[in-house]
């Protein structure tokens, strides 16, 4: 299901880079990704069903869903400056987050283990997933392309409102600070960015901290997730 | 599924005609097509889940895989003149007439009918998809753009090697009509298309009367569709 969902990324995004290399969609064109994906997607449900557990089924296909449910609200929000963190949080939640929820919840599932592991794995999942996703999107303004293998500023050109942003442009309006909220103007909603615009933009980000603030986010759900397996015996 | 399947095709095949519409991928983007199409067969499978009948989504798990990997199958298949009947008959098979097939024979299956019931919707749904692919292929060479609700002549521009054609270019070969196969090389392999081609390319099709041979065969399997039927009361 996760490959199905990055071939299909993969022509959203057009980012250049995928794990290092060549995403698919630039070797064979975007239709073979469009069609392979779905075969994936499809198979995927195929082996589901030879688990033969109606229960694992409905979770993951009700992942699906949700994951589905969150690109779209996510292409929806694109350049839209007046995404909040909460908002911010239900779209990562539904497009990362519940996939890693899904997958460590069915194996309590198919292991016909008690409902209170199945609830633990879940919250695990999910939280996992959430800082995985913070990380992430703080990445993609700060990493190393060669460590990461995976293009940097890739949100940023296609105006994606991740939180590193959402608290720049906080700090910016609580700041007063017009020079800052004409550039967020500029570059997210008008969508005009020019050469440079990744650099002030990642300036902006440091001089509000909001890479550490994304960071320490990720951190919290981490210690949420070794929480949730306290449930386990070590 | 099905809807889920055309929202992808949008993309896949550049069409500019969708149900007598402009097609949601030109209005929306390609992006939004991709992503409400995982969405729509995401809650399709959300949906056989709430049926609880493991072997319906077994039905229809295998069917979305078969549609993918047909769909596969007549991309590589694109701009191939080598292309045979068998292998038009194997993808229309899978990237068509699985779904009708799959779509019948759940039915008896929810019902709890005897296999013997199963057996012979399922034959009743696949004879009903190729009679309908057929006739939709031949459509794409005849039939009014204003009755149809698509364009004509899309699968002419992609290099699509549909029955109609092949048919044409083994007369072609047969009669060792050299202006022809040169046509067909230039049209279908080396993909290069100038206005008027289509409609020499529909002459060819007439005059190997390959468009009524399509239809007949459509009308055969619209037969064996009712010899399947016959197994039910009238």
């Amino acid at each position: 299901i996760h490959s199905a969902t990055l071939l299909h990324d993969d022509v959203v995004d057009e980012s250049a880079l995928r794990r290092g290399k060549k995403p698919a969609n630039l070797i064979w064109g975007n239709s073979a990704s469009i069609l392979v994906g779905d075969f994936l997607f499809a198979r995927a449900f195929n082996l589901m069903v030879e688990t033969n557990s109606m229960e694992a089924l409905g979770i993951l296909s009700n992942a699906s869903s949700v994951i589905a449910e969150g690109e779209v609200h996510q292409l929806a929000a694109l350049r839209n400056l007046k995404m909040t963190e909460d908002d911010y949080m239900a779209v990562i939640k539904a497009k990362t987050a519940a996939l890693f929820a899904a997958a460590t919840e069915v194996a309590p599932v198919i292991a016909d283990r008690p409902e209170s592991e199945r609830a633990a794995l879940c919250d695990y999942g999910m939280k996992l997933g959430l800082a995985f996703q913070l990380v992430d999107d703080a990445l993609d303004y700060g990493g190393l392309e060669s460590a990461l293998g995976k293009s940097v500023g890739d949100d940023f050109r296609e105006g994606k409102m991740t939180l590193p942003v959402i608290l720049a442009y906080q700090d910016a309006k609580s700041r007063g600070d017009e020079t800052a909220l004409t550039f967020w103007h500029k570059v997210i909603v008008a969508h005009k960015q020019d050469s440079g615009d990744l650099a002030t933009a990642t300036q902006y980000l440091q001089d509000a901290d909001s890479l550490n603030a994304t960071l320490d986010l990720a951190r919290a759900h981490i210690s949420r997730a070794k929480t949730a397996m306290e449930h386990f015996p070590n």
